[in-house]
C-alpha cells in the first residue's frame, strides 16, 4: 500500500499540532513563515488522506476517579468468534484498547476502572461474553509512561 | 485525595471537546446556550485543576509506516532499579506506554515499530538497559480498538 | 464510603484488646486512666459501627491434628458461576479462606487438612463442584507467619 | 508427636469461646451445667497445653481503610536464605501470612494494603530484601470467605 | 495407623535381602549368628504384616530394547473420573508408575518405550482414554539414578 | 548396539522369577520340564550378559513410615554441572529416582519422605547443592500404580 | 530397521550433490576419478533405496515477498484427531513444516507469510480446523540459520 | 526494498525446477515452448538477482540414522550476546535451523540427532555456549510435513 508523502512543511505543522491541537493556524503560519491559508490547506489535505484522524483531550483520569488500570488477556473458544467478541468488547466503555494478539491470548485489552470492585465488574462482563473461554488479568501499579508525542516527533524527524 | 467537582456545564464542554479539540469556543457557547466567556473560564479552570492535561492529534500510524505494534514484558534484576529503568525506557520514543505491573512482569510496555526488523531493534534496546534481566514479547496482529472517547463520555454521563 | 473516625482513646482500647480480647474493661480503664464505663461505651460504639466484627480464639492446629495446609487455585468454566461456586465452597469447613482473584485463577482458597490423604479428599470435593473446571494445588511446607496483630498495631499507630 | 486429648467438656467450652471469646465463664458454666471453676481449670489446661494460643479481635479492614488484599509469591536466590528472608518479611506489618511452599514459589505471602499505590510500596519492600530474586503478585478482587470458625466446629465435632 | 515395630534382627535380615533376595536363609543365619528357623519366622512375619510385599528382578531395560523413558502429565476433565482413568492406565503395561498429584496435573505417569515411535503410540493411548483432557510429556535423556536400596538401608539404620 | 537374544526358555524363566525371585530353580525346572542345571546356566548367562542386574524386595513404605512421595524438578545454573550435581543427589538416600530431562527441568527426581516436614528438609538439601539454581516440587496425593511386572511380562511375550 | 550402507564413493557423490544438485555427472566422475556410468548407477541406487528423496531449489523468500516466519503450537481437543488435523494443515501451503510433538503442544508448525496481516489469516485458518482447540504463536524476528548442508556433510564424514 | 519482478515464464521455469532441480533445460524449453537458451538466461538472471540461492538434495534422514528431531528454545543472559551465540550455534552441524524469536525464548533451534543420547550431547553443547542461560527442549514424535514446494507453487501462482 502506497504511503502518503509528507513534505517538510506538513511535518512542521504536525509537529506543532501534536503538542497543542488548539494552536491557531495564524500562530503556526507566523512560526513557519508561511500563510495561514497554506496551513489550512495542508491540514485539510492530511485529514482527507486519513493521516490526521481526529484530535482529543488528554485528561487526568486519576483526578476523575479512574485510577485503576488493568490489562486483561482474553482466551476464546474458537478464533472464528474473534469478530463477534470484539463487537461485544466495544460496547464496554471501560475497555480503552483491544488487540488481536499472538502468544497465549487471543485478544488483549486495557481497561480503566474506578477501583478493585469496579475492575471486578468489568472483568466479569468480559468473561460473560459468549465465546470467551477465560480471562487473565494483570494489574498496573503505576502508569509510568503514556505518551505518543515522542513517537510522533521521532516519525516526523525521520520522514 | 479530594476530587475536583465538575458540574453539568463542565461536563457538556468536555463532551464536545473530546470529540474535536479544535471546536471554537463560540460554537460550544452557542450549543450550550452560555457565553463564550463562560466556556473560556471553565476550560481554564479545568486546565488549572489538572483535569485537562493537554490535547493531541490522533494519527493513522499505518499510513505513516508504523504498522507494527507489540507488547513487551520486562523482568528486572531488582525492583529497586524500576525508576532507573523507566528513565531509560523513556528515552526510546517507540515505547508509547509503560506500566509498573503485578504478575510475572515488572514493567509492561507497548511499542510501535515499522516492521519485524525494527521491532527487533527496539526490543534489543530494551533488553540492553542495565538492570533488565529478560523481556517477553507479544505481537499485535490487529489493533481492533483504541478509543478513550467512549470512556470519557461514560465518565461524564455518570458524574 | 466515609470511614469511621477512631480517636486516640479508641485506638488505645483496640491496641489492648487485639492482644487479649478477654482483658477486663476495668483493667483497660485503669491503664488508660479513663472510667470503665467509657471503655464499655467505646467498644459498643466500635461494634455498632462494624469496626469490631467479633472475637475469636487462636488455636494451635498442629496440636489438634490439622498440620496440613494447602492453597488451591480454582478455574471456573464461566465467571458467572462465581457466586454459586463460592456458596458450595462455603459448605466445606476445611476451606478457611477464599478470594476472587486476578491472574490465572478465578478463585483462590486456603485449606487446612489432617494429612495428604485428607487434603486429597478436600481437593476432590472442590473439583467436583459444578462449574469448577480445574484446580491447582500448592502445598505449604511450613506456616512461618500468621499474625494480623502487627498489622492492627500498625494501623492504629497511623490513624 | 502425641496429640493432646480433649474431652467432651473441653470441646463444648471451645465451641462457645470461638464464637465469642469474651463470653463470661459463668455463662459458659451455666450453659454446660458445670461449675465456673471447672471452666476456668479447663481453659487454663488448654492454654498450658498450647492448644489455645491466644485470642484476637476480628476487625473490618475495609472500614479501617485497608481494602486491598494481594498474594505475593517470592522466589529466592537460594533456599538457604529462607530463614533470613522470613525474618525480614516479619518486619513488614502489612504481610499478615507467610508460608514456605512447594511449587513455583519459595515463600508465599498475603498482604493487606490501603490501595494500589500502598501495595506497590509493600511489594517493592519485599522485592528489595536481600536474597529475594523476584516476586509475582496476584490481587484479590473480593475476600469472599475468611472464617476459621467452621473449621474449628468441624474439628470439635469429630474429636 | 500403628506402625509395625521391626527389631534389630528384622532390620539386619532386610538389609541383606534388599541387596540380594536370593540369599539362602542359611547364609543369613550364619552371618547374623541366629538359626535359619529364626530367619524364616522373621521373614514370614514381615510378609504377613505386609512390610515385605514381594520381590522382583532388576533388569537392564536398555539391553531389552526399552531405552526410552518419559514422564506424562495427565489432565482430566473432572477429578471424579480419576479412579476410572487409573483403571484404564493400569491396562497399559508400558506405564510403570502412576500418581495422583497436586500442581498442574491430575495424574502423573512414567512410561518405558522402545523408541520415539513407540512412545508416541503409548501417549496416544493415554490421550484417548475417556475423561482424559490433555497430556504433557517430558522425555528422559538419561536415567541417572533408580535405586531404592539406599533408601531402605537408610530406613533400617534409623528404625 | 547389538541386543542380547533371549530364547523361549529364557523368557519363561524370567517370567517366573519376576513374580518371585526366590522361586527355587528346581520348581522352575519342574514347571518348564527342563533340568535344574539348565535353569542355573540360563540365569547365570543372563546375569553375565547384564540382562539381570540384581533382585530386590518390594516393601510397603507406608508401613515403614515413609508415606510422603514428591517429584522435584531441578534447574541448574549450567548444564555442565549436571554430572557433579547428580553425584551430590546420589548422596541423599531419600531421592530414589533421578533423570536428566528435556523440557523445563534439567534434572527430575522422585523423593520419599516421612512427612511434609521431612520433605522440606530433603528439598532444602537439593536446593543447597552447588550449581542448583531452583527447584519445583509436585506432591503425590496417592501412588496408584508402581509395577514393572506388567511391563516385563509384556516384553517377554513379545520377544 | 536395517540401514542402507553407503560406501566411500556414495558419500563423495552426495557430498558434491548437496552443494549443487545440478553438477553434471561427468564433472563428478572426473573429480572422483570414476566413470560417469558409475556415478549414474550409484545415484540411481540411492534413489531406489529411498536415501535420495528428491532435489529442490533454495529460494530467497524475502525477495519473493514472504519475509514473515512464525512458529505455531497447536492444541487438539483429542489426540485421536491428530491425523485428520494434519491432513487439513497439509492443505494450507503456507505451513511448511509440521511435527507431532511432546510437551505442551500436540502439533507444532512453521509458517511463512507475507506480513502480520497475512500471518493472522493463516493462524485463523489453523484455529478454525475442526478438532483444533487453541493455538499459540511465536514470531521469528530473524532467520539466522537454515542450512542442512552442514548436517549432511557431517553425516557423510562419519559414515 | 524493491522486489524483483518475475514474469509468467520465470514462474513456469521455477515451478518445474522446484520439483526436480536436475530437469534438463532442454526438457523445460520443450515443455514451455521456448528455446533452451531462454531457459538458461532466465535461470541465470534469477540467480544473479538472488532469488535462486542454490539447490539441494532432499535426503531421508531416518534411513541415514538421524531419526531424532527436537526443537530447543534458548534463553540468553543478555540479548547483546545474540550475535555471538548464533555464531557458536552455527558451529554445531546438528542444528539445522535457528531463529531469533519473540515470546519466551531468545533463540529457537531445530536439531537432528541419531537418538536420545546424541540429542543430549547436542543440547549440552548448546547449554554450554557462553551467554546461554538455559534451554528448553520439545521433542518431535513424528515429522508429518516438511515441504516448501507447496508454498513455492502457491507463491508463483499468485505473482
Amino acid at each position: 500500500m502506497a504511503k502518503f508523502r509528507l513534505d517538510e512543511v506538513d511535518h512542521q505543522i504536525l509537529d506543532i499540532l501534536i503538542d497543542n491541537t488548539r494552536t491557531p493556524f495564524t500562530d503556526i503560519a507566523k512560526k513557519l513563515k508561511i500563510s495561514a491559508g497554506t496551513v489550512h490547506v495542508r491540514v485539510k489535505k492530511m485529514e482527507e488522506a486519513g493521516i490526521i484522524v481526529g484530535s482529543s483531550l488528554t485528561l487526568d483520569y486519576k483526578k476523575l476517579g479512574y485510577a485503576f488500570i488493568a490489562y486483561v488477556g482474553v482466551f476464546l473458544q474458537k478464533t472464528s468468534q474473534t469478530k463477534f467478541v470484539l463487537e461485544r468488547i466495544n460496547e464496554i466503555p471501560f475497555v480503552t484498547v483491544a488487540h488481536v494478539t499472538t502468544g497465549k491470548f487471543n485478544i488483549f485489552c486495557k481497561i480503566r476502572a474506578k477501583d478493585t470492585e469496579h475492575a471486578k465488574q468489568i472483568i466479569f462482563e468480559l468473561d460473560d461474553i459468549e465465546g470467551v473461554y477465560r480471562t487473565e488479568t494483570m494489574i498496573s501499579l503505576e502508569e509510568s509512561l503514556n505518551d505518543k508525542k515522542r513517537l510522533m516527533h521521532s516519525i516526523f524527524k525521520e520522514l
